[in-house]
């Protein structure tokens, strides 16, 4: 039988990424390539109280099926936080609860693209969301990500130009993926302001923001948002738990309202017991402290990835210092083929992501790679990195 | 601010159902609208022995990110069952797991079907089905549901001549919702046959297949499926749990894998917490026991609602006798308007669902309404039915 597949469908592919990450079997392999949180920002032990306790008190409520928007008391405890925290969310503003912060980004695009339609975003930007985009039809369109301070407005106002058909604008402001790097304060105004003139949504992924382990605070562009046109979406994967897939959104009603009718029909609701879990951890435990836990285990993990580059790598081969999140970008001079120092990498073993899957612009190549310093331990950090320099040496 | 959303969700409401759910707040009412199933059927006492253990023993796992596919054991469990159970899975399939199994019926039409394209399937059908198709811009087009033996092959051959862009036939032939009827085995090779002569899709849905409380085992279409052309979805949620969102496809490899990649940008995985719960579940418990536990539940509860309305329905309307599931599909003569008796109904607090939700034809009446029996107890399945009939003799 042959099978003839959507015309959106027919051209996407796995993730390069979660390809990488399936093929990472090979215990001797040091992965610098996932996007996976330490286990230590699991709370092992209250998630696991609280868990014998709704079993005990609650469980039919918990095991029956739960209204689409999310269940009521987390809704209203992320709303609380994200206002505190962020100072997200206004009147016109609501919350939905998600299978992931991935959902609410397709979710997004689903209400607001028309297959053809053009989403604006970074060059480099996170292949899951660009995979989201395609499948739906949209394309991405990427404006250089800069090494500092984000995307250019200047740049920003001339592909919204060229693309008549722009939708919406997709940023990771805050310790981006797979960059690391935070856009400014200034710039993130400026956007705002350019988007609000064309009346285009900008559509914030902020799943790291509270990983800041350096640096100063920098508002969201949420909080800027005095006329409704940024949808906000963030997750409980790099704080509690990434594979229990609960995610939200905080956007303006409307647009949560189409948000719901859509995640309807792709999953009813998100898992309710853990969404209950979710809600039990946040207001009874001391989620600011665990949350200090993993800033400075990440921040420590990070300088040592950073003071190893520093060491070792020849200097023609710059990256990112961030300030949170999980990833520092490499950039490879022009005169390395980035495929085969991946490939020579591999053959060292050690796993990092071409710079290419981050590329909006479909298989076009970046002269960059990706590292993670949230999974190896540090022993595979420092070996891991010294066989990256010695790879690196050899094809200058 | 003005949104404009995508062409495919303009137009698309939430589901009717959903909203009488979530208006369903007031106590006093019996609601036979729901779908949900009897909390008797969640076994909580080993569900939360196992999550104590996978705490204890394998957190850090179950907390992480996992594969798109699904938890392999679970896989491998999935496969197993429906295989022994059902006759289900040939070389060329594999086995998927869905959030829910909502999201089987969403990716198989994202996967197979463009804007403007035409899914056939019974009317009247399952509503979060028919918003699944609708959300992507699939058109749904229904085929008469007869009392007894499904869908009549011959309209079937002439639905496919009518509508050249027709890309899959969606089917819940065993304890149909909202219909509680069954498709016999003879129309089923019958509608296997011609779909496979024009090389149509099946998309078999079966969330009710283990809950048979009287008559015969019918094999599933799957079972019949030398060519290649059935995905078949099921889940978990009507045996062990709703609220946790456990569903899964078994289906040829090449539509699975693209399947895989839709999935994985709409929630990256399915909660892996509950994969693990619902393998462990499976293997270490008696499956078949719970499951004969439900299966006399309802057998019950359908018998007291049927002898009730035997008792103190007006003959003039009819209804089906289903072998199994959760439904019961009442007729009522033309003379009688029927959103005018749902909302005397609802004065008389009794909750039904209006047949029109079902109807594939949006907004086009159906002379019918849904009841269910898994969810009221005993007292309010006599006493509703009892309001229902004073209603109906009221209007006829």
């Amino acid at each position: 039988m042959e099978y003839t597949f959507s015309n959106k469908m027919a051209a996407l592919k796995p993730s390069a990424i979660r390809e990488i990450f399936k093929s990472l079997t090979d215990p001797t392999i040091i992965s610098f390539a996932a996007g996976n949180p330490a286990p230590e920002s699991f709370p092992v032990e209250a998630l696991s109280a609280i868990s014998a306790d709704i079993f005990a008190n609650t469980a039919s409520f918990a095991l029956q099926y739960g209204i689409t928007d999310g269940y009521g008391p987390l809704r209203e405890a992320v709303a609380a936080r994200q206002k505190e925290r962020f100072g997200i969310g206004r009147e016109f503003d609501t919350t939905l609860i998600t299978t992931g912060g991935q959902q609410g980004i397709e979710l997004c695009c689903k209400v607001l693209c028309n297959e053809g339609d053009t989403v604006l975003c970074e060059n480099p930007s996170f292949i899951g969301a660009l995979n989201a985009f395609r499948s739906l039809g949209a394309k991405p369109v990427g404006i250089p990500l800069r090494t500092e301070g984000g995307i250019d407005p200047d740049a920003l106002e001339a592909a919204i130009a060229a693309n008549p058909r722009a939708k919406m604008l997709y940023l990771i402001p805050t310790f981006q993926n797979p960059a690391g790097s935070t856009t400014d304060t200034a710039t993130r105004r400026r956007i705002y302001d350019i988007c609000r003139r064309h009346s285009l949504i900008i559509l914030e992924d902020n799943p790291y923001g509270e990983l800041r382990f350096a640096g100063e605070d920098i508002p969201t562009i949420k909080s800027m948002d005095e006329d409704g046109i940024v949808v906000y979406c963030s997750s409980f994967s790099k704080i509690l738990s990434a594979g229990m897939r609960v995610g939200f959104v905080v956007a303006p009603e409307a647009i949560v309202q189409k948000m719901v009718v859509a995640k309807q029909v792709e999953d009813v609701h998100t898992n309710l017991f853990f969404q209950m879990l979710c809600h039990r951890y946040i207001t009874e435990y001391d989620l600011d402290a665990h949350i200090a836990g993993i800033r400075a285990l990440y921040g420590r993990k990070c300088r040592l990835m950073l003071d190893t580059l520093d060491e070792y790598m020849p200097k023609s081969i710059t990256y990112t210092r961030p300030e949170g999140g999980l990833f520092i970008w490499c950039t490879l001079p022009d005169s390395v083929d980035v495929s085969d120092f991946i490939k020579r990498c591999l053959a060292e073993k050690v796993a990092v992501v071409p710079g290419s899957a981050f590329n909006p612009e479909e298989n076009a190549p970046l002269q960059a790679f990706r590292l993670n310093y949230s999974t190896p331990s540090d022993e595979q950090i420092v070996e891991g990195v010294k066989r990256l320099a010695k790879v690196a040496r050899e094809m200058l």
